[in-house]
């Protein structure tokens, strides 16, 4: 089975090799502490040793918990935000049909999310829609007290006990939460939920391969194992003894953050398969939440070509000059469409006739990537074989473990988000929440002089 | 009827009132120049006047033809890329059940999208779907020969001729495309085709209201008049005559004028409504696509709130201190979600039990937008009444006023796009289409040299 392959040509005209290979002891011994745990953000490394530690056993709980779900339930609502829902969701689009939604026979549950915004209209209509479906809820919170998914996950678990009574409802609800503390862990055992663990040591942007993203997987009916499988791979391919010239997750680290130093202050993530769209915003919240403190970071962005080559496209070919592009690749599509010959060739398109459409596709990326080149802007590729389980975990880790070593090279904890707090304060003093009646007090005088209006 | 409300006190920290006043005399001589067409790009002005310009007859066609595709079809592909997609699937995501594709009684036929893509896997995946559908095709494309528009029609012709036979086919195929000229204005005529214009004077970016967006709108069964009465009430209170304190697209484009001379490099258009997503995505285009050339102009980002708090959240509160926000907030939800009352409240949330979703939903916006301001990031809201036809229209209409004065601030030609051109040169030269001989041979001699492996 190929692995993942990288093509760094295209930066050169800004980086030369050498300069590259200079980095590279840097960027070992960064990744060295990931392992030994001597640099900041230590106790939330459980997820570097991960893909090779999940047991048999593991896999087998998950997956029966899957089983059961979609034993009993058409739709299955994963209730989660951030981190709870991106690496699932990620991975399911990856690999489902493009058209899901629109199947009339399915083999396993729908996947539909919940518990990731606070549009009422949104809520209504999930409601609306699940009053009238066979479902389930899998609740993902590591306290159990997010407003996001505390609001929904309340509406829903209503919902589920006056369609099908309490004790059935118990049986299509499945918490994963905090080993022992936390709201979501007491009422779990209060209602004797089946319920999994979210680590201690893994943060959320970092918990895919936990169950928090294997068990909604596994509900849709993918192979968690091949998936768990690819990330160990590149677990093994990226650990600490190896070389900086066969580290690709190394080399990339090193990569971004001369280009950064070097003025290039947004890094696109580019796809030519919309089915990666939220593979881009799983990498979005790993590099932007790990990266974006201390005012320093690269503005992660991302774009779906050739879709977005036509509105996007003028930009980046020829706006600032501060940017660079990580282009995935996908060397063979999953099915075989040609381009048919056509008598009277009004669209000029008979020079492709018989092409498959993927063909086209690799010339509009290596057409682009060059014209992106020589506009000004860098490019990475990255390939993998093919949109399966096993390249979707090979990806993964490709990215958490080149994270994890380029927020220590850049001289941040990659692994707190101190910033996702001032929000929330503000909201919970606003809203009068219990214990924040300074904070009430401090935001009403503010909002009466300096934020009036 | 409300209008769009602004909202610019948290921008003041970086820009004092006086300063943006002091703009205001440029800013309207740009607006003017949009009306007298003595600026560059001056071909491209039909939309300036389009909204208070359309007539009963043009509706009425657009909404029969609407009904006859209605009546037979249950499904209808938009095939078309950029602004060819953009405007009409912004507004109808706007505007859909949130579910809308889990629906199984619909009173209007499902609108799918192609042509927007070359992905080998999701064409395959949609002409699946659509032998067991009873579809049609609204083809909006301005030569006929656009790869990705081209490539996709060919494929669904001869799926829906196969279907239904040639002579039906006629009946459910609809062409958006050149008054004359072209490859589809071409086949239409010889097909008999029922066949609408786009203007000459009204580029790609700057069409939704033109019956490129029309037309699939109506067909989701959205009330066009009202949307394109939403537009003109903002062409009128936007007009060549108004004063600047009362212009807010004039208003909007000098802020982000003058906080990109402050360094404000990136523009997030924030919105806390999921359904807003491809509004930001047409909002990409427009703004991206007229001022990022020459080297110059802001990057154009998006982000759903609160969803995206949790994922880009940090980035924004903590990182580099190069972005600004723009807010659009809706007033009054359609529907009304109250938060369930709990006896164990193990979760916390009873102190807002009784209180709207939406109310929650508003701390979060504000308590968010003080904790950005405070963070460095200056912040504009703008606010519509409610998810609806009229406000979409206003909103449409806002910002593309702001853009055309916008780009004539930045000193740039906000109506052409050179930089599209590049990457589909490449492409050819690739493809070895007729015609680039030359272009193959120079892009192979690179390949070989320069830019190999």
């Amino acid at each position: 089975m190929d692995s993942i392959k990288m093509n760094i040509q295209y930066v050169y005209n800004w980086l030369p090799e050498e300069d590259i290979l200079k980095q590279g002891a840097n960027a070992i011994a960064c990744n060295r502490a990931l392992y030994d745990g001597s640099r900041e953000g230590s106790d939330f490394l459980g997820w570097v040793r991960l893909p090779s530690s999940i047991t048999d056993d593991q896999f087998k709980e998950i997956e029966s918990t899957a089983e059961s779900l979609r034993s009993a339930c058409d739709v299955v609502v994963v209730v989660g935000i951030g981190g709870s829902y991106l690496g699932a969701r990620a991975v399911i689009d990856a690999l489902n049909n493009s058209f899901d939604r629109l199947q009339t026979k399915r083999d396993h549950p729908l996947i539909v999310y919940a518990g990731n915004n606070l549009s009422e209209d949104y809520l209504y209509e999930l409601i609306k829609y699940l009053e009238n479906t066979s479902f389930g809820i899998i609740n993902i919170s590591k306290s159990g007290t997010t407003t996001e998914p505390a609001v929904a996950f309340r509406l829903l678990k209503d919902l589920l006990e006056d369609k099908v009574g309490k004790s059935e409802a118990r049986n299509r609800i499945v918490a994963i939460t905090d080993a022992k503390k936390g709201a979501l862990r007491t009422l779990a055992s209060m209602e004797k939920y089946k319920t999994f663990v979210i680590p201690d040591d893994v943060g959320g942007r970092y918990s895919v391969l936990t169950p928090v993203g294997l068990l909604p997987i596994a509900v849709a009916g993918f192979d968690i194992r091949k998936l768990v499988q690819g990330a160990a791979t590149m677990e093994k391919n990226t650990g600490p003894n190896i070389a900086f010239e066969y580290n690709l997750s190394a080399i990339y680290a090193v990569i971004r953050n001369e280009l950064y130093k070097k003025g290039k202050k947004i890094e696109i993530l580019v796809n030519y398969h919309p089915k990666l769209h939220y593979f881009s915003e799983w990498w979005k919240q790993l590099f932007g939440e790990s990266e974006g403190k201390e005012n320093k970071g690269i503005f992660p962005a991302a774009v779906d070509f050739t879709t977005d080559l036509h509105s996007m496209g003028q930009w980046i070919q020829e706006g600032e000059r501060t940017i660079f592009e990580t282009v995935i690749s996908i060397k063979e599509p999953n099915y075989r469409v040609e381009i048919p010959y056509d008598s009277q060739n009004l669209d000029g398109l008979n020079y492709l006739a018989g092409k498959r459409v993927d063909e086209v596709n690799k010339m509009a990326e290596l057409g682009t990537r060059i014209a992106h080149v020589e506009g000004g802007v860098p490019n990475i590729l990255i390939e993998i074989p093919k949109l399966d389980e096993e390249s979707m975990g090979k990806l993964i880790y490709f990215f958490e473990k080149a994270c994890g070593i380029s927020g220590y090279i850049l001289g941040v904890n990659p692994f707190n988000q101190p910033g996702v707090e001032a929000y929330k304060r503000n909201m919970f003093a606003l809203l009068e929440k219990p214990g924040y009646e300074d904070e009430t007090k401090a935001i009403k005088q503010k909002l009466s002089t300096l934020y009036k209006g």
